[in-house]
């Protein structure tokens, strides 16, 4: 069997042959916010349940207020924010680690001068996001 | 339910709450390399079906050559150091992303001085390693 491993070298939080997608969801709120799938979509790499993407939120921007049945495990890499994590908010710094439990609303943001920019794994198979309006 | 969500503070490279273990493999050759389980260990974490761990490896430390059918994601997050992957050897600083595809043979080394840390992505379920000794 051809062995499909590879280094990705990453660039000021850019990783060769990975496209910088932006990141929308339909009809749904968010604020500068794109999307590196870093593995999992390429040819040889369907052996992968998970799925490693980086996400990176520009200041003042958001992701998504939602929930889903799968749950997220994130590490920040780069940047500060913050998230909403059902009735809490946490303030994030680089390699602080976040738990979304499934069912769990959650939000992120960018605070500072500087993007936020994190891991955040998810299985390959999973439900679709479920978006939440706050109440007023 | 109750929301399991949670942020795991990071400080120097270690986890609130999480324990720092010596990485020992049964009889295999690796030096000074540590683990830590950041999330998928804990109660209500069983709904993770992946498991992120942070390994480090100090200056002039290495993993054992190993190799298993389950893939490995790898993040770089600290220092600088080489993979041993299939037939060649890549160099790895901050930022890297290494796909291990089943059944290839890698080894992690640290140089330079300070330690290599990286993330490192599996399956919850996942065959054991086999160790590999290099032809003399």
């Amino acid at each position: 069997m051809r062995d499909r491993s590879k280094v990705l070298k990453a660039a000021g939080f850019r990783w060769q042959g990975v496209e910088v997608r932006e990141y929308k969801a339909d009809g749904a709120p968010c604020k500068d916010v794109t999307r590196q799938t870093l593995l999992g979509e390429g040819e040889g790499e369907a052996d992968l349940n998970f799925i490693p993407r980086y996400f990176e939120i520009q200041p003042g921007g958001y992701s998504t207020l939602e929930r889903h049945r799968h749950p997220h495990a994130v590490v920040v890499i780069r940047g500060r924010g913050r998230v909403a994590l059902g009735d809490h908010t946490y303030d994030l710094a680089p390699f602080d680690c976040v738990y979304v439990a499934p069912g769990a609303v959650h939000q992120f943001a960018a605070s500072g001068g500087e993007p936020l920019g994190f891991l955040c794994m998810v299985d390959r198979v999973r439900d679709r996001p479920e978006l939440v309006t706050r109440d007023p």
